[in-house]
């Protein structure tokens, strides 16, 4: 959530509603409007950021083993320490649990958190647990960030560019909800993805400007990238990065691969603007692929073009939006 | 949840869980078994905590307004900051809302949560919104803890003291329960506790060893205190404090009220363990009433003690303890 939060929320009932809570605190909020808040504690700045993820909302049993669920509510918080350029410290644990819940499960969910805390190099320092009539898994994240990028910064000039393919939750959602077994590499984007923490430290060494995790999508978190630095761009989305099951599966619905992968969320790769003299040369050497997919301009909103032809973004990915 | 955590949590099935849990972390979790999580950042010390309220466990709609729904939720969480006489920060609120959610209740409830943190002197630095089955309210907290008082520490002769009087919230809860309004004194308790930030300063300040919230009750929290320091005590019932209110209804429900009082949960006073030569004249300075209610012993284990006659503590508040 920006002092200029008003300009750096989004759109969407979710971003409304933010808005107008942190309206209703005025002088007793601020910060709202980034992927995490800051802190600055004996010189240092640190990162905060919590993260719910609820049965039936962004999960489902049925689709995903209980380390699985664990693994994607971990990596869904750590991911916000991404978006900043954060080194990942701590975690905090609140798990719900509905009464009678098996041990088994509880013990397989805490692997989960634990492996993904363990991957991002955080160790779980606390947490609560309560009773719940459906699964609760709640993270809280710190991470230092010396050298912070936020959403706010871009101008235009800049390239933006984006980490690793997209589509692969909405694949793998998509399989799910026609009943079937998602495609394997679709699958583990959902089920136990990887929040860009070395990607984003790389990012932030060659002079981000700003950034954001698509944790709403690109679709989405295109917009409020560009909405926090108060510009524009325009967006080539015949480069934007499709995950190989994903153009199978836009292919199967008669949808462009580019619109199916820009409406796909919960990505937790990265988007950044980078000034314009960071070279192709220089994004080859990041530990992961990175794409050059427009440039920002002065004039906000985004002209998303397909090969020079107009094309409109689909909208972002929204729990709040009836399925 | 520290170090040598099978000492420092109490007993019960929420306590075995985190055992459980924090055992099957093993070296990927640490400092669990405090009310808060320490943090060094910059040659500071943050102490952090997260806490859970769901709708039906911990708050029932009919009982509270939406605004002390966020209120109590959020002085909840503040009140392990002031367990470990750490000063608030930083508030982060995570909130699963039911579909359709009225927008005025929101609006209330993110009042409540304004006001507890500003009472507190926190800011409201982050969130996250999710959809639920039932009203969920997760807070995040942070503090600085120049001299934290954690739950170890406490040696044979510390002088047992608690702060203010308990019963309210269990006084509240016997009413509502049986349909009935509560006594306005206890209703208070329950829909707006008042976390002991000002007392644990003071307490702090007079060299307390070892400090505990009673979230859990004076019953399972002395235990809590007592296991982290490896100690026991005497325990002198009579001496414990009991709000008006709630020695009227543990008469009519025909219980000792220090029994009552002993049993009420999510007190959010303050337990602490103050060296013998804190004297009675130096406590009756403290911001609220501290009564001194027993003396820590080498043996571990209560021995508690009615006007001289052994008598046995009840077991302590537990959600997940079936109703």
């Amino acid at each position: 959530m920006s002092g200029a939060f008003d300009a750096a929320l989004g759109e969407g009932p979710e971003f409304d509603r933010i808005r107008r809570l942190a309206a209703r605190w005025r002088e007793r909020a601020h910060g709202l409007g980034d992927d995490c808040a800051f802190l600055e504690a004996g010189g240092e700045t640190l990162a905060v950021s919590v993260d719910l993820a609820v049965e039936g909302v962004h999960f489902r049993r049925e689709w995903l083993t209980p380390a699985e669920i664990g693994y994607r509510a971990a990596a869904a918080a750590l991911s916000d320490l991404a978006a900043v350029a954060a080194e990942p410290m701590a975690l905090l644990l609140s798990l719900g649990l509905p009464v009678g819940e098996d041990e088994a499960t509880v013990q397989a969910l805490a692997d989960g958190v634990g492996d993904a805390a363990a991957d991002a190099g955080a160790v779980i320092v606390g947490g609560d647990l309560s009773r719940a009539d459906q699964l609760v898994v709640g993270c809280c994240v710190i991470g230092r960030a010396p050298s912070a990028v936020r959403r706010v910064g871009a101008r235009p000039g800049d390239r933006l560019v984006v980490t690793g393919a997209l589509g692969g939750p909405l694949t793998a959602l998509t399989a799910w909800e026609a009943g079937e077994e998602p495609d394997a590499e679709a699958r583990v984007r959902f089920a136990r993805p990887a929040p860009r923490h070395v990607a984003a430290r790389f990012l932030a060494a060659h002079r981000a400007r700003a950034m954001i995790d698509l944790s709403d999508g690109l679709a989405g978190d295109v917009g409020h990238l560009l909405a926090a630095s108060a510009v524009g761009a325009a967006l080539w989305v015949e480069r934007i990065p499709v995950l190989h099951a994903a153009a199978s599966c836009a292919a199967r619905l008669g949808e462009p691969p580019w619109r199916f992968a820009a409406r796909s969320g919960e990505e937790y790769e990265l988007l950044a603007a980078l000034p314009s003299d960071v070279a192709d040369a220089e994004l080859a050497q990041a530990p992961v692929p990175v794409a050059v997919i427009g440039v920002v301009e002065a004039e906000p909103g985004v002209r998303a073009s397909d090969a020079g032809r107009a094309v409109v973004l689909p909208p972002g990915y929204d729990h709040f939006r009836p399925a």
